[in-house]
């Protein structure tokens, strides 16, 4: 098994700490041994640290982040209930899918790739729709590389007594993320991006409107595996009353404990700054280069960068030789993306100045070969 | 971050080899990389020679095998589907629950726990049912030790034109398990039993009659995460063709990989023959101690092992001496059986003679004492 050694400019997995994946390498334990516990209960409150509040039934669902965003949406959603789903990029569209799945009518407001969702359009929406249960919208689109306005949109629902699920797959640990000041309900994320741990889980926090919506359901919860009172007995259980629902991923929360850890030595407001500060050197790179952001400079997640393809360039052929010649990944558009955009991640680990240099270098040498190809 | 080393005699996760542990600590690379690609290819490819089937769609789901479970049934059975659930255990029940969570009628046929699943019922149920879609069943049911036996299972099955579900999760890598040969339609099984690689991945199989039933359903599969149709845009794409679904748990595969590398160099025969052995020796040793098994002698799973808990032992504190005086994990009772059995795993690397042997002189110095008190 011999493995390249790349530079995770992508829209995650970004790239892991040495500590992290010494982690991982740990002897394996049983996920009912009282170590474990113990391993869990760190890692449920350094998740509550991370996600800045104090929600009680906050913890790694030990599957990817999609499983997640099926997860809150199930639990809250029974046939027939209303859910609004602002779409304004991959994710968006992936929550009406689910939403839809789920028995639900979608109530499907659009915007368009690479603008933020926009609170007067979700505001109509909510008085329009008296008897919506939901509001589902992503507050950093990977797809788009845009952040909406969590807040606004949080305290417009929670005012007419809606509840929320927030997707901030590519959020946490990369900018501010603030689960009880914005008044969210339920919040998920992923492990893979701007907390550099390996891919595989999914952080998520319900609140206690969300956990009363769920114990007052008539109808069970679709999905066996996701159903948050079976997950919960084994998560919230204390001490011998833990009961077994399935068995965790215990390697795998071995990397996400050292990373939080690392999270939270490093601090919430000094890892955003980080962010920022390398995002800032990546968009001074990129004017150099004469290449254009897609999304406007306020809507801008600074961990999440695409780039308009110039015109008469061969995208795929800068991601190839960037990955071949140069051990650099950068991702592709998605959706209706594909194609326009590249993706230019600088999620954890990855956002170092040092990184950015060596992606604006390596462009710097690819871009106008290409640029020459296409011309002659 | 300091963790016991623990020798894992219960039910699974089972003791990881230091080269399982190594690979999956290699740098994380992206899940979408030509390198990350050619391993899925051989993960497939070593997942049918593990599950002895020709069978395409073979490959890891990103989540614990109780998904698998879910991802199985929720994809060949529609709302208003007729399900014969065999229950021998706690796992047949949670299939059945399963299903009928999918909208289908179960019809469940319940055996006495620690006996195999009795094909002259199955028979019988098929007969009474004609509607019936599918049998669903546990091959090794983890919660007693018995072995079923699936071959004659699923003959009476495809006799009457039914699909299976079979779970093998206990199964795979311990005991023969020959998915074409037995003619199943879909098996599943994890990766932290005998197949001693960390938990969090689900290995799973799909026959072509399956599919076929899954790419003629006439409704939305519930799930958006386990609808097999989207999963298989990116386990089956090749090159280029892979299409984003989800994030796959890239250093998990690394582990995964490994681990079925090492399966293949010791061979099938070998590694079942060497579970064996450990099962001899530790039943050997057993019956000094004067311990009896639950189930019959032609029934039992070498790997897992149930064993009654004397009169007057208290079953809890022998757990946990083993555990705090001698690292030894050996599992509960569970379902039916709890407070009744322990549950000794011989898996994957666990299932070596040094450990048996570490075993049984712990349980011979832990149960005089025990025996004492009580009587005391």
């Amino acid at each position: 098994m011999v493995l390249p050694t790349r530079l995770l400019m992508g829209p995650g997995p970004s790239n892991v700490s040495s500590a992290v994946l010494a982690a991982t390498a740990q002897p394996t334990i049983g996920h009912l041994d009282p170590a474990f516990q113990a391993m869990m209960e760190e890692v449920k409150d350094l998740l509550r640290f991370a996600f800045q509040t104090e929600n009680a039934m906050t913890f790694p669902i030990s599957a990817p982040a999609s499983l997640a965003m099926e997860v809150a949406l199930v639990n809250l959603l029974e046939p027939g209930d209303t859910a609004i789903i602002a779409q304004n990029g991959v994710f968006g569209g992936r929550m009406a899918d689910i939403a839809a799945r789920a028995g639900a009518n979608v109530v499907l407001l659009t915007f368009d790739w690479g603008t933020p969702v926009a609170p007067d359009v979700v505001a109509g929406a909510i008085k329009a729709n008296p008897k919506a249960k939901l509001l589902g919208f992503v507050h950093a689109e990977t797809s788009t590389g845009v952040c909406s306005d969590a807040k606004a949109l949080c305290a417009l629902a929670r005012g007419a007594g809606l509840l929320t699920v927030v997707d901030t797959v590519t959020g946490l640990g990369g900018t501010p993320v603030e689960v009880d000041a914005w008044g969210a309900d339920v919040v998920y994320s992923g492990t893979q991006k701007c907390l550099s741990v390996p891919p595989g889980l999914a952080p998520i926090t319900f609140s206690d409107r969300a956990i009363g919506c769920i114990e007052g359901r008539t109808t069970k919860v679709q999905s066996w595996f996701g159903d948050l009172n079976l997950v919960l007995g084994y998560w919230s259980g204390e001490g011998g009353g833990r009961s077994y629902h399935h068995t965790a991923p215990v390697n795998a929360i071995y990397g996400l404990l050292k990373g939080l850890q690392d999270l939270k030595a490093e601090g919430l407001e000094a890892r955003w700054q980080r962010h920022r500060d390398a995002h800032q050197r990546l968009a001074e790179g990129l004017r150099r280069l004469d290449l254009q952001f897609l999304v406007e400079e306020d809507a801008r997640l600074p961990q999440l960068n695409t780039v308009r393809v110039p015109t008469g360039v061969d995208e795929a052929a800068v991601r190839s030789c960037l990955l071949n010649e140069y051990d650099i990944e950068i991702g592709a558009g998605l959706g209706a993306l594909a194609g326009k955009v590249w993706r230019i991640g600088l999620m954890g680990e990855t956002a170092r100045p040092e990184n950015v240099d060596r992606l604006l270098n390596a462009l710097g040498e690819v871009l106008p070969d290409l640029r020459q190809a296409a011309v002659a």
